[in-house]
């Protein structure tokens, strides 16, 4: 069995433990005889795997408590393991997620470091310059490149602070582990999006 | 006599104490007897003003300590005629800078709101969304719109209070009306880089 989470960026599998990661195209070329499950965020991609009749999309099979309107699937794969915490997907977007007593109580979205690099060359050529996430964040930056990464990395940092109080935080996606250094209470778990799937497999009685 | 401060976007005019904003086509269709001095962090616009001798470049004539290196003209004329505060102007980036009894003491530069949301466009069209400056900031969002929002403005607030501890803030740019709103101790000067441009001017002597 393998489950596939389909982001926008790229595809996260997992089989027995171990996690990989695909491109798009890397996936669409990717063959398998195993049973394969899977949710997707991206509109392409899950136009491609309706097609796909030995690809078993998840995303039905969830049962998740929250009031949130068009909260994605792998937020809700992330959030519905957890009982209490701040869940942080850090990837394309950072997600930010509230969970309290098994109810999800809202969220917000950062956009992911890349993106924010993207977004600084967009204004101007002098602003196009890569993101040093390891910044010093105690002193005020002294020439372009420092306060960039500094605009990046400082307000994430304090945001995250703020909104989690006194709760344990489980960082995932391509820069959680980097974030999670950050924070004494913080697990990093590349694994928290495939937690969700396979407990939802479990409940949903599809592997009997 | 006319200032012009020209940005990456627009191009922001001053004559008599009155100040209006032109595009880059709208500039150069501009025509006036009167003398002209500008400053530019444009680089298309500032080789397009090479060729135009009756329009003067007021960046050399620009006094000012810092050790920063490569700190936009804009931004030296916004913070040479304060001794003491933070200098927020909030145009297609927000530049952040801090003054201490007449030296600048360093700053940072995160995304204009525009770029935002440019920004989360880029990583989804399912982020592709309005930014709404008016978000609640005490609750958590509950829809992907607010999500947004929330995720923009919240962080800019909570690093503009966590920078200025108890320093009067010069708001200037576009969106610094909006963001003055936001603090007790700010006050909102739409003509603060003309005012640094005219005290240059008059150090300068050009206009004897």
């Amino acid at each position: 069995m393998i489950l596939f989470d389909i982001g926008n960026s790229t595809v996260d599998c997992y089989q027995e433990g171990k996690v990989w990661s695909l491109t798009h195209a890397q996936f669409k070329d990717f063959s398998t005889k195993e049973k394969s499950y899977y949710i997707c965020v991206n509109e392409a991609m899950s136009q491609y795997l309706k097609s796909k009749s030995h690809y078993i999309d998840l995303e039905p099979y969830f049962e998740f408590d929250t009031i949130y309107q068009g909260m994605g699937i792998d937020r809700i794969a992330a959030c519905c393991t957890i009982g209490d915490g701040m869940i942080v997907d850090a990837g394309s977007a950072i997600t930010i997620d509230i969970m309290s007593g098994g109810v999800h109580l809202g969220g917000f979205i950062l956009p992911g470091i890349m993106a924010y690099e993207r977004c600084y060359k967009s204004i101007s050529p002098r602003l196009d310059v890569p993101i040093n996430p390891s910044i010093a964040l105690d002193a005020l930056p002294q020439r372009t490149s420092d306060a960039i990464s500094y605009g990046v990395i400082k307000p994430i940092i304090m945001i995250l602070e703020a909104t989690c109080k006194d709760k344990k935080i489980f960082f995932t996606g391509g820069d959680g582990k980097f974030f999670s250094k950050y924070f004494k209470n913080a697990v990093f778990d590349r694994t928290l999006i495939f937690r969700g799937m396979l407990q939802t497999l479990k409940h949903s009685k599809l592997e009997e």
